[in-house]
């Protein structure tokens, strides 16, 4: 194994800010990125080697993508299995994490059944196909719940809330395609796992906790703020999930924890009694997930560069943290889409210990996520202000950088006139 | 102050290894970086929006980069300054550090003598127009005594040890154009700080320790394992210089530590007794400076992402270290130019807390710099590993960082048969 110049090609399909990070990462291990997406300059363009203009499912496009890359991956669900399968096979380069895990992972209902049948604890759900089949899974699984379009829903897009066995109907029509539906998980907190299938080893960075909403991902914390025990089932059941996953990258594991008080409440109860501090898995993302961000400057190596390693087939890196961290999401809070201009931006640079990430889209788009801030609590840091070594000085604590990072995240602004068109 | 898409664009002058992690840096930042360099396709190439192929001295291309930037800077200290001033002003575009500034870098002598007229202390030098003047200088320094090409040099290059007054004729020769001597400074250690001209701020990083060998540095460790005072008074040293120096930026600055039980040795002495722990001014480099790349995992926030808030007028970052850390430089190994392609990267890539910078040069040349690896001591990291909470783990401490890395870095070779063309 070498390192060349120039490097190995990552030919990703889309070019959103996961693909502008994941480039950004690749390249001090001297790992290009060419990134394949619709959108004409999309966020990654201005770190790559090339971008191709193309919509996922296009043939020409993805032949041409194919043939400029030494392996294929994807940073949204959107992209084609089939068709990343066949240009792979034709281009003779692999395709990582593999079309298969992307196909069972694309259909909510197939995914829930997979990990279902591996014996991974998921909240209770049902496939629907009629008014009446809801109407029948509301009576076992009790209301309110959670009807979710099988195929393309993120950031909360295709899931529907159904109060009572009456909004059936209006439900459905909300949603389109084929539907499932879920018990309302009444959970303790939402934490997730960051975990990534190596070459021949596994690694899983510590759990975070994730504050959600209108179902957008709005700050993470880590560590999560639970015991050791559930940061640990968490992790564990993290292990079990990517052992689920044939090919190489980062995946997001999404989490339930489960109260010590918990039980069914609300109507009628398919629900099973849970126990305290049980661990259901939500959702995976076979790709790098925004409840990781906070490893950039948080963790040893990024799991933007563990998914370059992996998909690579290199040794992966160390998953330690570096310290408490917290990460705020800056979402569009315009009323209507206008050209992306961010304003207060001067605290949010000064403040030692945070770091902006800009993902450079064009438009604000109300609750569009266009950056983040992270903040590490740092004991170094704290010595270096006191004028100490360290000793005796504990970094920030995660509630503590999260406070501090919200308050500089709602300073921020796209609706000041300096942004007006 | 808005953040904006696409955000501002520096125009760079050099697309080596320093344009290239300055691009990185800059990335998150949402600013984008145009280099412009005389070698196709050169190292900043992959992650830059684009680059210009053209002499630093070409007008033609230096219009072509100003007229794409809202700032021009440079990496390299061979741009020209003139030429810089002309474009800039043309195009309505500042450039940082200000032309003068290079200017005055770019003599040796001239920097010297500016440094010697603030009372900022520096080695002992002489200006040498002929063999006489240097026999002449020589007998006031001492010998052996450095003579030194007043421009151009980089990486020991342009520098020739004086051994006896017999051998000046023979040094002038090796030198192209103008020189000047300098007095051989028995140092105790060389460190530099990385300092940074903000708008209307400075800032300056945690003294480095350097060691160079053939006058090319080989690894960095910080904290410099000197006294604090020592520690304190090289980086009060650097805001003197940082003072004289007009433009925004990144600044190397180069010291030599005077021991305490110094005394000049050698034969006669214009050489001033030095105070113990007396700093001296070696060089100054109007860019980010290789002895401050352990800033990039070691800090929170590195070098690069300095120069690009510094060049924008943007507030600087905190610059605390994140914990001890030691670099060691990937050096072509190789008796002639060859293809580059490293090999024994897995430990490397493996080793828990180690990071891997590849530079993307196509060709491995002797001594040349290609890569480097960045070992940073992580207390989490330790009590990760043990795990505890990390009360009572220590950190790795700097030399046991430069002993792993220096391994590590040994490990690597151009050498293999892989890398035959």
């Amino acid at each position: 194994m070498d390192l060349t110049s120039p490097g190995p090609t990552l030919g990703v399909v889309g070019g959103g800010q996961l693909g502008r990070m994941l480039a950004e990462a690749a390249a001090p291990l001297g790992a290009e990125v060419v990134a394949l997406d619709p959108t004409p300059d999309p966020p990654a363009a201005p770190v790559s080697r090339a971008t191709i203009e193309s919509d996922f499912d296009d043939p020409e496009g993805m032949d041409a993508l194919a043939a400029r890359a030494d392996c294929l991956t994807y940073e949204i669900e959107l992209a084609d299995p089939d068709l990343l399968e066949r240009v792979g096979e034709d281009a003779g380069v692999p395709v990582h994490p593999a079309p298969e895990t992307l196909r069972t992972i694309q259909d909510k209902l197939v995914q829930k059944r997979r990990l279902r049948e591996a014996g991974v604890s998921v909240p209770a759900f049902r496939a629907i196909e009629s008014a009446a089949d809801l109407e029948g899974a509301l009576d076992e699984l009790g209301c309110p719940a959670m009807l979710k379009a099988r195929r393309g829903g993120y950031d909360g897009r295709g899931n529907v809330p159904v109060e009572s066995p009456a909004d059936a109907e209006a439900a459905l029509g909300a949603i389109e395609g084929p539907a499932m539906v879920e018990e309302m998980v009444d959970f303790e907190r939402e934490l997730s796992v960051i975990g990534i299938n190596g070459a021949g080893e596994v690694a899983t960075f510590a759990p975070s906790e994730n504050v959600h909403r209108e179902e957008i991902l709005r700050e993470t914390v880590v560590p999560a703020r639970t015991s050791e025990r559930v940061r640990e089932r968490a992790r564990a059941v993290a292990r079990e999930v990517l052992d689920l996953l044939s090919g190489r990258g980062t995946f997001g594991i999404e989490l339930f924890e489960v109260g010590e008080a918990r039980s069914a409440s609300g109507s009628s109860s398919g629900r099973r009694p849970r126990e305290g501090g049980e661990i259901l898995v939500n959702e995976i993302a076979p790709r790098p997930h925004n409840s990781g961000h906070w490893t950039i400057e948080g963790a040893l190596t990024s799991q933007f560069e563990q998914h370059a390693r992996a998909v690579l087939g290199w040794p992966l890196g160390a998953t330690a943290r570096r310290g408490p961290t917290a990460i705020a999401n800056v979402l569009g809070d315009t009323d209507e889409p206008r050209p992306a201009a961010l304003s207060g931006i001067e605290s949010a640079l000064a403040a030692p210990g945070v770091s902006l990430h800009w993902y450079g889209k064009r438009e604000a788009r109300p609750l569009r996520k266009m950056g983040h801030l992270t903040a590490v609590g740092d004991r170094e840091r704290a010595a270096d202000d006191a004028g100490t070594d360290g000793s005796g000085t504990g970094p920030e604590t995660g509630a503590e950088l999260l406070a501090r990072v919200r308050e500089l995240r709602d300073g921020l602004t796209f609706a000041a006139a300096g942004g007006d068109p």
